[in-house]
């Protein structure tokens, strides 16, 4: 019954990004779009302040679905990108899982579009497979807070740990040590409270 | 502790329909109207889609709880149709479980009204004979969200896995090659934001 | 400061819709999808019951604001219909006004997309003219509940009454001896729980 | 500009239960139905404690509409009782009118089912004859509160003002002198809160 | 792994109603009072209903705290009724438990106020006896919806099933056959929407 | 159609305080208990700070709607104070009237509990005097949000200015000039994040 | 009773930005802080865009209030920029006063925080003074959705105007034909469902 | 399969209050301001009323996050006090460490800000260690619902309990008979509803 904590490791860890396209953000109604755009960027851009391999994944990216988010593919322009031919499941496209293999990791970070299919399906999958899986919630958007429960409950039940893109960034991050400047950045940028912190300190602290 | 990722299967579940009756459908305060009228058709155009064995059931519906929608009785005919003399539970009337067992399936995709009962019950039923649970938690609707929240914190305890009709439907087609325009059809008359994506792509690429 | 009760009158009123395209509905977010579809349906489908001139008019649809929902089309295939070139108020248009004109009617019932500017706008250019305007508020969506108190409130002190589909059938209709069957079916396509008491006296009543 | 504070006068006013009918409460769901009910009851309750004129009235009442909540026909054995014909707007019959002048009240107190249509509308037609209105908005019901919202805007606009049967009753009573054990019952009966004072009050005060 | 429903059944079942009192209720406010008045009475009257043994407990009562409810002391007039003299968990007080176990029953229903204490501490202690643990959480109640869920999760994850009032009669009753005037008129006294539905049904088939 | 801006002059405002009693306040579920007591206490302390003349009213307060909030006797020791020995309307009652009167101010700064009776009768009865009346919302509170929308609605149309207490302070304030530590300490007292500002500004330029 | 539209024209209308300073931004709490920020930022790019005159105003910005938001700084480099020594009321300032006269227009755009204070004052004293005054509502922030009902009531019953910043650009446009591209551009980058429905466009359109 | 009622003992237990510091309050918009205020020293006061060894840490407080708030410094002035280099997990810090390990306890009560970090990552290395960990999920922070709801399920699935400071200090507490009065000042200073039932139960008692 022992339990053993298993941190987020940057030199372990992938990212997933799955099907954050164009036309399938206008299904996601559980979070504001505003904030949603801030979360799915910031989860992009601690990926790439980590170093953390990221591969993309779309879902019929020339049909009504829409192509991948611009912003993703300038962050990640030398990714592994798997324009899926019609594998709903991700984990059913054996490029896509090559890839994940291909990390050498043992840690997924996880996020896409909708929760309940292109996030739940591979992290089931993946969880099946011995992956420590963890799931960026609030990257992950879908109809209602009703369907969000729902896949909650089923992935944390599997196995899956439900994560947020700031909780994720500070255990990877583990001491401001390691790096102040640049995590600064990062959230001054992705959340406004933090940056008007900042704001006001170095105001008041450059005033000398 | 290894996860075992039992996935649907279209050939091997069946869809257990409980008590949608017109009067009880004045119960449900936990989904709007509009919204649930929606799932439960959803619910039961995959099941007709994927040609799911279906079966329907009723409690007293020549009583206050009022008939069975006429729209689910159109849409299966020919399925195996119990109204109950008494029994609150389904998995109480013997000819309701020998339908069950009848279609040879190991998972249950179950919906119903009220949540906490008449899903609840046979749900918890059927996880004790060794079933695979899924309940479609959009097709099934209760008082107000705090006896919902109880209904799905018992069910999912028990094993059962919490899916939504969208879910289920992505999870039992696996790929659209299988077939684009009819699982296309089927989502563009449930999720209006779909439709719309429809809409917008068949107009600019039929423009050509 | 006595009030006067200018009714909603049949043969005094004409319709406007405004904007209800593919691509601009996916911003409406202070209403639920489902909920929103079925009640700009119910309005086309009362504006065709009680024979109400009705105008249909369109911003950029070839653009990425999409075309007009097909549904819309298919309802009011002889209705006037402005594709307006550039003007975002309709008003402007002296098309669409020569259209409103051409009804000859003095009451216009308007709903449209989004709220606070293809509703606003026109609603208020024909307050000034001295058209008495009742705007459709469930059948108009935006971005979000604040955006709509803010259009509501200046449509209000503008002296526009707010309504809504169902109170505008209603206060057309009059007397339900002018009929029944045809208002009841609109009413039960478009609330399901009106619908349900339908279901439930029908089977009560059928059976003796 | 100068405001004329007409108060509700319990020798002056009398009530106006409109549609509160067992069907047409299925329709109800901007206030939970338990707090619908005990508003519906106080407010009858009330009319009776300052013996205030009632009428009832009902719209359809052996169809899918339902009859009267029976509790309503019994606090009122005697009240004049219009089942209308077919008139959506009460005011248009002329049964209805004439109680209403029967009672040579001038000012109207009003409640019901659905609020913008069979509230809104008697209440524009009262307003317009010269009554004074007062709305009894905990008591009226409908589809939902953006529903509510522009129907107390229409009725507020056009003069009537926005009460609840606990302003109402209050501001009928003037004074606790007048008779403190009555309106403590009825107060108690339909505020557990106030009961609960009332009990924790007693249990004190009749220990020593 | 296998999962055994143990139903409630009502010879193996006990009611604890814990702390109820009329002070403490005003500390309630993730329920609406109407509503919690409700539960808490439909709860009593189920209790009763089955005959199941019933146990009332309260905590300071000649304080601020305030007595029991009178309702319940009514509907219970011969039940044990342990005025604890300090013990907050009442399992800690001998008399109580002892009460619990003259019951002979191995099911506990309980109830409370508030929930993260009241109920949640006993429910804890009964849990590690062995005892099988039916929390009604529609007639429990806190501060706010955050305290609940703490407190919900705590019990949930101890093994206590999470049930409402509704659940709890459906679930003992088993079979509409064994009585349907009684538990009809439970049902219609405390769901006002249900008590439409057999209001709209008996005046249509006793219209014939 | 011009307005006129009449500011609050702290030379020429009274702050009527009506009703906050022990009881009362459990009746209070529109804004939560932590705030609303911060509110009321606001309120008290701003009209301490600017020396307004404060008038205190209770109705009953021997009886089970309890004696007044302790705080706010300290507060204001000298203050009138008016237990009515029944009126409703606390201006129906001439010493309070007179107690008015007496301020020889013009202003009247009103809150109390409940809005739309303690608050609202006694503002319209002093909007009808020809007083200029603001109401301090967010130290008023009522049963829930219907209530008290209904309850604002009416005292607006009437030509009530819905205020809140930290409007009120700064509009009687206008300059920071007049005094920083005073007001300051005032906001840090009642918001705690202008509390933590201070906190944080504090630590950063003491430590130069 | 006629009313007159003065719609808002880019020619004489001016942008007051109130008080918009990282510390008082911690207040904020009726609007989510991404949404706020992104609307902030949007009205601000409209500002430039239609290249109105724009103010700037700050309260004590080297105290706890913090500075004026950098990107503000950075859009206006050349505004007006006020930093009030004291006053509340910006029109309290003559410098602010007189900035605003210095633009000659007719119309003032006013966003701020907090807004029954930084908002609602100017506001009202500007309306005295006869100018047009639009709210824009959503690039104002407050504590909580209460204080802002009040706000927005008091500057609506003296005659303001509610506007947002998507409402405002548009009626500023008039009409598409006058510039696509910018105006496309400002609502792609601050509109993320307008932003995926050009991606998705352009992707179609493109691939031709 | 049995469950062990560990229960909160006051000889047993320790409190680590985490990173409540006046700039990263700001970041806090799970629970309203004055709220979560009352909660964060309702729990430092319980520390204290049981003289449970407390240990409070922070993160850079001399840089945008700010000191601890001043309240939690004066109530614990001989408390271990570890202002961490840059360690985001507290656990991390071996003087932190250390100090827990010192206290001799084996149940960790927790709290800080925000939930997902400054809570989650000791807690779960807590967990990791054998200690028993209660979460104060009141007294702890975060960005919104849905950030919260995810850190809760991480902890509750990796073992830890969700309590609250009420539920923990009554748990602590076992009898009203070890100590009425202080207690009972401690529940008075912090939940205004208690307070009121006191007051009302002061003064009633204290009449005769």
């Amino acid at each position: 019954m022992s339990f053993k904590y298993n941190r987020l490791d940057k030199d372990n860890a992938a990212v997933l990004l799955v099907d954050h396209q164009a036309g399938l953000l206008s299904l996601v109604r559980d979070i504001e779009p505003d904030k949603f755009k801030n979360n799915v960027l910031a989860l992009a851009d601690l990926a790439k302040y980590f170093s953390l391999p990221t591969i993309l994944t779309t879902s019929f990216e020339t049909g009504p679905n829409g192509p991948l988010v611009p912003e993703l593919k300038e962050i990640f322009p030398d990714a592994p990108y798997i324009a899926r031919p019609g594998q709903i499941n991700a984990w059913d496209n054996e490029e896509f899982v090559s890839a994940v293999r291909a990390t050498g990791k043992k840690q997924l970070i996880v996020a896409g579009v909708v929760t309940e299919v292109c996030v739940s399906f591979p992290v089931l999958s993946a969880l099946e497979e011995g992956y420590e899986v963890f799931v960026i919630t609030d990257a992950s958007g879908t109809f209602n807070p009703m369907t969000r429960d729902a896949a909650w409950d089923r992935m944390s039940q599997a196995g899956a740990q439900l994560m947020t893109w700031f909780g994720t960034a500070c255990e990877l991050h583990r001491d401001w040590r390691n790096d102040i400047e640049g995590l600064g950045a990062l959230f001054s940028n992705h959340i406004p409270d933090y940056r008007n912190l900042i704001t006001s300190y170095t105001a008041l602290t450059s005033e000398d």
